[in-house]
């Protein structure tokens, strides 16, 4: 209905996304209880991303994605979503 | 209690892990609805691992870890975790 040749589909915009990944590894003990839990999440989703082996079993992957108003993001989000359409319309 | 220097705590062993994820990413809408849903996973937690920045915005993060019997996991898995005992047993 427009002529517009920038559809709304090529937008920028915020998204809300959570991501559950349930996986089984083979690990050592020292490095599952040794470790801070930031530090455990970054080596398992490393692992994640390397893939399925003979040391990983992915069990479940979710997604849940949903766009959020830009007035719900943090200043810094706000400012960096208006620089990129400001940027998109003037090129 | 033992004088064995292999204590249980350098053991390997199988453990079950759930990692939840959520956060805010200022994205085309096009990468958000023309992905299938194992690539958008893979986007996104690549996205993670580069950490925090003007596109990207931490909200949570969960993680849940517990060990499982290797009767549990699958054959493959069940081979790998005793190879590596024995080659821990013989070193």
């Amino acid at each position: 209905m427009s002529f517009n040749p920038s559809t709304q589909d090529d937008s920028v915009n915020i998204y809300e996304c959570e991501v559950r990944l349930k996986f089984r590894i083979i690990e050592n003990k020292l490095a599952i209880d040794g470790s801070d839990s930031s530090g455990l999440i970054e080596a398992l989703v490393d692992a994640y991303t390397y893939g399925d082996d003979e040391y990983l079993e992915y069990l479940e992957s979710q997604i849940n994605i949903y766009e959020i108003a830009a007035l719900d993001a943090s200043p810094a989000m706000r400012r960096q979503l208006i620089r990129l359409r400001n940027s998109r319309r003037l090129a």
